[in-house]
């Protein structure tokens, strides 16, 4: 008898609306303040960055809301996305567990990022916006969003953080390959880039840095919106299409998830996939373990703060109730350029708060190792971000073997590694330093943190 | 109402055998030939270096080759592969034709060559064989083998054509991470190696170089054979599922290609997806004419000559008959790296001697300005080998437009060009010579062909 490996839907299987996790939290998230009058802000505060849609999605608490057709056609061209199972990883494994991935790196963008790529320059389209601005870390939501762009005709400005510029050359190269235009971040274009400039001429940058840069240009011009690419709840909102598929495919197996793993950053593909599963849990009664993995050298879940903090480095957003390491705080230059984020997006922070959400942190050496031999037997090369997932299932079946129990584990392969590969060479080379932040620099982190007057 | 823009097949259509063009050829392909006493070799003269089912099926008159269970399960893990109709390609052409493509690069390794690269592989561990030797230009075929050895538990040994070695170091490492070893050829590993890097110590190699060198380590030893990613009668046979996938998706549409295209190196890709319609030519009076494209640089179906020659520069293969620029010639550094082979395939090099398949040339700049238009209009970044067929395919579709016909075209996307991104780059730095071979040119490479007395 033959193992089923890969579980497909067909196009009308496909989920024809995004789920929104708000509607069946049992605590709702806080509201965003406005930073000035610490009272909360109304939607008209988001006008001057975003299109009406996607602010009335930021703050909506309705379950379901419906794809657009446009979405649907472009989500069509590479969606419903595969759903393996990894026999030839558990073989290797020697694990009685049974591990499952949903493949997200199929498609132009090679990672999850493209299903709100799609959705957001439309919504910005419909609304007459002309040009967006955007940040990117390793490149992923920037590749998305240049290839969205171009389809719906849109000009694209992407502010890369310094270092992956540097590390990627590959991604930068792919948004130029769709037209967009890429700045190295910090730059000397914005406010907030020379701020930062002054301070530390050699700075590598940061997603929070970027996010200013890319959000003061936007504020200048009527034409031009802001666009971000994780965090906010209507980026995850429109992740969420893949763990509906997953859900599907799962009913084709004999099996259901006992745990769903994502790598984190700022949230949107480990949301994405788990949400729809904390549906299940919710409203059906399933007992599916949630379970993030973030970079110790980056861990706002398991030792950062909750409280309320700006969303960037230069405290252009409202500020967000999060799980935070301090806005200005500048995260060691790990290959998992995507993970480098010194919050977690108000969705899952409330969540893992409340319990519903696990947190566990890891090193980036063990995370490249599970990813080569991911590949060796799964052939797939995962993205460097996607390593910290499949280094948390390893560790989940390990549990389960000693425990002497089989689980079944589900993981989200947010993208394909293609243009990562300088980093596996660092890795074969032993050259990808370990860092762990101490409880004690958490501490000194967040005693940093500084608010306007 | 909406166009269809991808035609997906389930794994339960998908083909279980693949079809060998030489039962329906109206002349059959001559023999190769002992080079010693040029008389035709049996298959035992091909015993020391390949294993004996391979054989079999490059001698194999039958129509149709049984795909055994161990390589439809991993043909399934990619197969079968989408075929797309490129709408928004075509809209911003403003043609009236009908433009399709099927999409090989949805695999592990990229490309096509995962089709024959898992039916190696598995032929070899069934016989006994514990390591296998082989060449790469732009390394493609290269990654394709290093996963399908690691999956069945084969030891892998790559000469890299030395010039695709320094252009393309992402792919030299994807083999890395699958476990395979990777020499750069020229080397000094081989009498065929020393012997070139004597009269050239700068020589940046060819893939006739690299098969001497491979060839010539699998003859040494009985658990070491050499596996070849084109040119052979059995690795195109492999690549035969293209075109019978391709078959059926065009059937879920309403139209059947007027002209079929693939890119040229040594026929694989080509012939995969267009043999199947050649049947249909033959046996079912359908008149799609089958286009090769081919560099300008390494013409050797347009302007190269029919006769018999090595496969390899040393002269370890057989006499094969094929249009060939010769055995030494020596490709300009284009960075379509897979296209650069001195000869075209037994196959094919007859059906184009029988009027049965159309060859045209083209120079790589024009090629990768197919490219961007194509990835800014379908997202897709193509591989430089697999931009040939798309040039081949505007071409078809601007010539309908000034006839003022509609022409349904479909070409082989071969592989994707995540790892040739810095070729791109050179693209837009406008740092890509064309070269185009002259006829003196072609009549002195010919002139200059030796043979061992």
């Amino acid at each position: 008898m033959k193992k089923i490996t890969k579980i497909l839907l067909n196009e009308k299987e496909m989920p024809r609306h995004w789920y929104n996790v708000v509607a069946d939290m049992p605590n709702k998230p806080l509201p965003p303040l406005n930073p000035a009058t610490r009272q909360p802000i109304g939607p008209e505060a988001l006008a001057a960055v975003f299109p009406m849609e996607l602010i009335r999605q930021e703050v909506s608490a309705e379950r379901y809301i419906e794809i657009p057709d446009e979405v649907l056609d472009l989500y069509k061209t590479y969606r419903p996305s595969p759903l393996f199972r990894a026999v030839n990883l558990e073989k290797t494994l020697g694990t009685k567990s049974k591990i499952y991935y949903k493949y997200e790196g199929g498609n132009y963008s090679g990672s999850h990022k493209a299903n709100t790529a799609i959705a957001q320059a439309y919504y910005n389209k419909q609304e007459g916006v002309r040009r967006i601005t955007t940040e990117t870390g390793a490149g992923q939501w920037g590749c998305a969003m240049s290839f969205a762009c171009a389809h719906f005709g849109l000009e694209l400005l992407v502010f890369m953080v310094k270092v992956s510029y540097g590390q990627k050359p590959g991604r930068k190269l792919l948004m130029n390959v769709y037209n967009a235009k890429v700045i190295p971040s910090p730059s000397t274009m914005t406010v907030s880039g020379r701020r930062v400039l002054e301070i530390d001429p050699d700075s590598p940058g940061s997603l929070g840095i970027a996010i200013s840069e890319a959000m003061e240009i936007a504020a200048e011009d009527p034409y031009t919106k802001y666009s971000l690419g994780s965090v906010l709840n209507h980026v995850i909102l429109h992740q969420t299409i893949i763990g509906q598929e997953a859900i599907l495919q799962m009913a084709k197996t004999d099996d259901y998830p006992d745990v769903v793993i994502g790598c984190f950053g700022g949230g949107s593909n480990f949301s994405g996939i788990a949400f729809p599963f904390l549906h299940e849990n919710i409203v059906n009664g399933r007992k599916t373990r949630l379970l993030t993995i973030e970079p110790s050298s980056c861990p706002k879940l398991t030792k950062g703060k909750f409280m309320y903090d700006f969303g960037d480095s230069a405290g252009m957003t409202p500020l967000l109730p999060m799980y935070t390491l301090g806005h200005n705080f500048m995260p060691e230059k790990i290959h998992a350029g995507g993970l480098r984020y010194h919050g977690a997006g108000t969705l899952v922070s409330q969540l893992k708060k409340d319990g519903l959400v696990e947190a566990k942190a890891k090193m980036q050496r063990e995370c490249f190792e599970a990813g080569v031999l991911f590949a060796r037997n799964e052939g797939i090369l995962p993205a460097p971000e996607s390593t910290y997932a499949i280094a948390g299932a390893l560790d989940e079946a390990r549990k389960a073997d000693i425990e002497g129990v089989s689980r079944t584990i589900l993981f989200n392969l947010s993208g394909h590694g293609h243009f990562d590969i300088s980093a596996y060479e660092k890795y074969f080379e032993n050259n990808l330093p370990d860092h762990e932040l101490t409880n004690a620099e958490v501490e000194h982190a967040i005693s940093k943190i500084e608010f306007p007057a």
